[in-house]
């Protein structure tokens, strides 16, 4: 793999330009964390879940993300109908498998959102998207478990399998459409240390999928932006609260030159 | 329109003193700031929105705040039930009608709730609000559409037509009743920037209406208040999240002298 | 009673080490910080609650932490599920009886739940705990009423007649299970001043007892550990928002040093 340029600045700019409305299904732990991330990089996030009305939300917006943390059998049927919608209009779906392979229900229903409905971007951590490819793997709670395979070959499977970009976050983040493939090695271990920053990843990547329909290169912006971000937040060695509050600073005030000299992306 | 004093000092000691409980059915995305905000300028605040014990709830309590940032059909019912509650006991009812105009669903529920129960305040910002009022115009999400009316005139009209108060947020904040009129001045650019200023701004509003029946006068010095902590909090220039902290710490402490001199309420 | 040493920073030790899964069912409020306070301190957060998963859940847990802040009917059920699931585990099963005294709901449910499943630690406020305990006291919302009464004596006669631990917070907190009882004098005024620290203190005991059987000696271990976070945050005078921040660098950061120093614990 070689060392290339994604234009993360540029894509971070038409964002703030375009400021996309990022429409969310999300979980109830990091429902802030989400929304705020979209905001500070210059989308417009909304949350709306209520089955009534989550089509009619929809079609203002530039893409969904649907995050099934908190999920319910409700909330599923929700998520479906806000896919639907998002289908029908063309925009981007994400899916972030949050908890796959913890409990029967979450592996049935990302199965069933996988089948029913569209989804774009497959996003989890690695035991996640390795159950959701099939494997019988057990993961502890929300919490990655590690297993030995190789995740490219993984990920670019399921791409394959669901016609969809797949990626996974982790140390270095994988992200491939089975076409081409992409590793991030941009971020700081202080993310694996406060809740929110799975999420806030699933997050940066919706909105930047608002902007560019290659989305396995607007994945790869997107989580090299948010790891710079986070490198520059531990740089002063905080702890995990003044770290959290550091990362919506940067996340907000990162300019072109700091991305370009930053930015960590292989292919 | 001419600048004056309005007591935001004496309202803010009597909260601290009376330690009023503010009683929430608020939205999922914001709750935490929403409560956070009420504790921190003094006063008591309770979430509760099982239809089984709002009634219950607000018998405790001397506001209620209703805001349907992420309604559902249910979630409106118990509303009503907590709004029905309030107006027997006589507490000031402020509603936040985020996203109105966004949604079928929200305006209808807004309409609903304006229809069957006691409103004392009506918020939101500018697209919202004309929508409510019965304007033609289409919210993107949840941020607010420029749109291009007298909006001293559109808030006074509402509040003639529904015999409330009105208050509508944006770089000026206009309240009234339909017999006076407030513009407060206060504020910065960085409270649009975070994701939950809106929300927490109808948090301060139900505060303040707990501890004083003129609740244009308690809006206009509620938004005040919170202006001055978005202006002090954004003085060293920093990033969004510290920003955010900044916020909590200055709610928490301002103090009379810093108030009076900056306080920028017009009539 | 004799100040004592118990082993906190072991037990925060063994945290480290075990990683132990901390299953919640818990309000809208404060979910983050609850999930966010288990993480720094090196446990593994999760919240679940959908009825078809809880059991499923639960059995990857290594305790089981209930807050009824924003109870409803049937999120009640999920927490009697997710407790049988716990009780035949053999988990200890935390109830933070949030809001108690202040609605009919809050105390029939928690009647309830302690009439039908096991519950290990019963976590609340003087004048949550008093109602749990059969007095009638009525509750201002989710902030403590006073009330005169011998508060360990409360606490030992609950504890005996529930067959658990109680827990009651405040200035001092009082831990029993009817056998031995200790008095954590750490903490500090702030801690009362923003919202979420009781829910914080419910996880963080939850978090404790996932690794150390003898309920009492982990609860007070958690309450001092969380105490001194709290008197370190407050070191510099900051306002609320900082020092919330800093509660979470400083739940992070604790040596054994600092631990064997500042804890405050009496029995």
């Amino acid at each position: 793999m070689k060392k290339i340029k994604v234009p993360i600045y540029e894509l971070s700019k038409r964002i703030r330009t375009e400021k996309p409305v990022v429409h969310h299904l999300t979980n109830w732990v990091t429902i802030y964390d989400c929304a705020n991330t979209v905001k500070v990089i210059g989308g417009s996030p909304v949350m709306a879940h209520a089955r009534e009305e989550v089509q009619d939300m929809v079609r203002l917006a530039s893409s969904l993300v649907l995050n099934i943390g908190t999920l319910t059998v409700d909330f599923v049927e929700s998520m479906k109908l806000a896919a639907m919608g998002a289908n029908i209009k063309g925009i981007p779906v994400i899916l972030d498998v949050c908890g796959a392979g913890a409990t029967q229900l979450r592996d049935q229903k990302c199965f069933e959102l996988l089948d029913k409905v569209k989804i774009n971007i497959i996003k989890g951590n690695l035991s996640e998207v390795a159950r959701i490819a099939g494997k019988n793997v057990r993961t502890k709670g929300v919490d990655a478990t590690h297993i030995d395979v190789d995740i490219m070959e993984l990920a670019s499977s399921l791409a394959q399998k669901r016609n969809c970009t797949v990626v996974v976050t982790g140390k270095d983040d994988i992200i491939t459409d089975a076409r081409k493939g992409y590793v991030v090695k941009n971020g700081h271990p202080m993310m694996a240390n406060i809740v929110g920053t799975g999420c806030m990843a699933g997050s940066i990547i919706g909105t930047f999928a608002a902007v560019e329909p290659d989305l396995a290169l607007s994945s790869a912006a997107a989580l090299s932006l948010f790891g710079i971000a986070g490198e520059l937040s531990a740089k002063s060695g905080a702890g995990p609260g003044t770290f959290k509050e550091k990362l919506f600073n940067h996340l907000y005030s990162l300019d072109r030159k700091t991305i370009d000299k930053m930015q960590k992306v292989y292919r």
